[in-house]
């Protein structure tokens, strides 16, 4: 007994059909369900079997996934999920995960169509980012990965910065500049680079959430003056907790004075590039020297599915490459077909992530992808208009994109604690699942609209059942 | 138009269908066609296409999937392939990740059964390892990111190193160890996390390809007196380049002894433990601090999965975890079940790598697995054996587990380039793909038998098909 292929392929063929069926169903059904159930105990335990010594069947494990795992899902795919910032993903996403699964291509490098493809899939997001064409890219987990990427690019962008990889960051003095709104992985790309998070100057931001640029000038002033090295600022296209979107040209003509790398981070945000109606929001995205963004949030692919462009040619592969005996780059073969993507980040074995992007931005054209993201902001602007027109609820954040952020308000109580206890109780309804945050102080309940599933009909449902709840526990209350 | 859901879900159900089929059909059939073919120009230029504004309909970039990419993907699946380190997956991995990509499921935490999942296959791995249960470990991209991963949670471990997170890492003298033989991404993780590649000692080996135990502790000491701070030393459990196994019980010893932190790459030969044959080889590898290795090699799930596992409770999360409003963590409900895999690493969404995990080993059982690695260590024999018996062939390392190094060897000839073109030759007739490395500064065909499918037939034919392109060779320059 060598292979592990099967003995009979027929077998699996009638499995992998009853997947396909199973999977179609579920996604052409979503809305019959609940967003989210909380997992038994009894579930809970039997997933945690220990590994056993023998075979079990293909068939075997199916039948414990569709019961003990599908039922108990994170629920993003669901029109009442609003929590966080997820997609919803797509069928064809999904189908290419099958496919990629199948090829079990490994894009680091080497000469086959999987590498092609993921760079076809970096020249759509330049173009779509209003970038050059001669941008280098790379897919990646995510936002925070494609975060760490620019930060370590852009500190070994600085005068003879080159020599930071052998000598260490230590002993320079590199500051950088982000909002206080800036998402926390933003300060861990600082913690994890071993610069330090006390090296990222944490910005006030105004009334409208945005990055106070009079502060960000006079903090690289001081820092100046201090003897340090200001070397990257970091722009938000989407706040994670309201949506704001930073003055994103001003940053960029401050860069461009104090000769500092401009970084935007637009995990989610930036999808509304593709939109005509918001794009001019975003103006200045397009004159960054490096872009984080995730296709896994608005862009519906399946997770995980992150994506950094660098705007100056070079500057990836200075910061990542590395020469290696048996990597070594040939003219013909397998081994041909440099640059390799193993030189633009910290990975060298890379999964064919590009082949589900692909397919989900092919399927639907980026007008559709455009509409889809009009469409999430529109349901905002309703949920925003439902909250403005009901006593009980109270607005916290202006909407300028797909965040809507509001609290219940009744006299007497913790509010604090009364709106989080709310957002359990949604969640245990399998109504709706928004999450939380903090705004200005106060504890939100935080609607993200990103599935393109969600419609104006899910939020009223949802404000329907959250006042509902409401009511429910001040009756219990006055009891 | 809102949604991107299909208006005919039947549609889709019947291209999945196909896709399954197809899929099949080729994992069915791998070895009817070449390992590997050069891309057409032609090929190449239309996978550049841009993204179109307007709809494709999932059946017609299916079509392109079929013509223009799965002939022309990297190899790995078949058996003629024994290039680089790569799995050659399964057909229960590749529908594994249809499921996976249907769930959609964030792994970065909340309550859902396929954060379960994870917990699970991470406590097999712990077993399978020799580690205690309470381990903490995360599924991450690959070797090179848990390698990284354990930097950082190393350097966090030293005397009032979380302090490191905020202030830098710089001005503390942190150094560590490794063998010349230990891979490319152990320097890397040393320049990306801020220490430098320099603090990265690179220790000499003997003759058997493994550490030199006494130069380890030359250099500690040596870094002690100059006043610097050693931290960690890496151990490797198959060196890339050989499959040397370093003296893990040594290490082990000396890292007790001298208080570092011991960690162990084991991209691919820690799944040895999986063999009772090999299991003996690797004594020490339990005793590791952490352990980063790959599901993706020898484990035979689809790209990408790393693993790493952390033996001390709270290092990881020490080192990772960060506290951001929006992400609260809660009694009940969606936001739930504490402590978050985002808190081990440094992505906050994760896709659901798990469930291929879970599958793949759930399938085959422990016992299978190890049987496998066995199978590959007894094709690299053979392998061996069959150069050892050929005039014009010359080994060029020991062969402790599945890889090969060895070249082709004829008077009067630049040795270095004639093999690196053998290789490519070797490429482009389909019959089989090893790769290349240095060994002992002389350039090797280096055979890594990591393919479940790869049997001695195959190894067999890769030196046939050699030979031949060796005579031609020697006969086109004869002329
Ligand atoms: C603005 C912003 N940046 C970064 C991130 C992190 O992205 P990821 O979860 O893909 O790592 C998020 C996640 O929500 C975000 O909203
Ligand atoms: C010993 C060793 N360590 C680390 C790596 C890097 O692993 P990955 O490609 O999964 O990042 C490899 C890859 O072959 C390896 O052989």
């Amino acid at each position: 007994m060598t292979g592990l292929d099967p003995d009979n392929w027929d077998d699996l063929r009638r499995l992998g059909h009853r997947m396909i069926d199973d999977m179609v169903d579920r996604l052409a059904t979503l809305r019959d369900g609940p967003v989210w159930r909380p997992m038994p105990d009894a579930v809970r335990d039997a997933l945690h079997d220990v590994l056993p010594a023998g075979p079990t069947s293909p068939e075997i494990l199916y039948e414990r996934f569709r019961e003990l795992i599908a039922p108990y899902a994170t629920g993003n795919t669901h029109p009442g999920f609003m929590g966080w910032v997820h997609g919803g993903g797509t069928a064809v996403g999904m189908l290419a995960e099958l496919l990629a699964g199948g090829l079990n291509a490994n894009c680091g490098g080497r000469d086959h169509a999987p590498v092609e493809i993921e760079r076809a899939v970096i020249g759509w997001a330049a173009r779509i980012m209003g970038f050059p064409d001669e941008v280098t890219g790379l897919l990646v987990t995510g936002s925070s990965m494609a975060n760490m990427i620019a930060v370590v690019t852009a500190s070994r962008a600085v005068p003879d910065g080159l020599a930071l990889r052998r000598q260490g960051v230590g002993g320079r003095g590199l500051v950088g500049y982000a909002a206080a709104t800036a998402h926390g992985c933003v300060a861990r790309a600082f913690d994890l680079t071993g610069l330090g998070s006390d090296a990222l100057r944490v910005l006030p931001v105004a009334s409208d959430h945005r990055m106070d640029l009079a502060a960000l000038r006079a903090a690289i002033a001081a820092d100046r003056a201090a003897g340090l090295e200001p070397f990257i600022v970091i722009g938000t296209a989407g706040t994670v907790d309201s949506g704001a979107i930073d003055d994103l040209d001003g940053i960029a003509d401050i860069a461009a004075a104090e000769g500092l790398w401009f970084h935007v981070d637009g995990a989610f945000g930036a999808l509304a590039m593709l939109s005509p109606r918001y794009r001019p929001a975003l103006r200045g995205l397009e004159r960054a020297d490096s872009l984080a963004f995730d296709f896994h949030k608005w862009a519906q692919v399946p997770y995980d599915a992150g994506c950094i462009l660098v705007r100056a040619p070079g500057r990836q592969a200075a910061a990542f490459a590395q020469s290696l005996a048996y990597l070594s780059r040939e003219d013909r073969g397998l081994a041909g077909n440099a640059p390799w993507f193993c030189d633009l980040g910290p990975d060298l074995s890379r999964g064919f992530r590009a082949l589900k992007v692909w397919m989900t931005l092919g399927t639907y054209g980026s007008d559709r992808m455009g509409q889809m993201v009009d469409a999430c902001c529109a349901v905002a602007r309703h949920l925003a208009a439902r909250v403005d027109s009901e006593p009980l609820l109270e607005r916290l954040a202006p909407v300028g994109l797909n965040i809507v952020c509001f609290r219940v308000r009744v006299p007497g109580v913790d509010l604090d604690r009364l709106n989080g206890e709310l957002v359990k109780d949604l969640h245990e309804s399998g109504v709706a699942a928004p999450s939380t945050t903090m705004v200005n102080g106060v504890r939100a309940i935080r609607a993200a609209i990103v599935n393109h599933r969600t419609v104006a009909a899910d939020v009223d449902d949802m404000v329907d059942a959250l006042l509902r709840l409401l009511a429910v526990r001040l009756e219990n209350a006055a009891d």
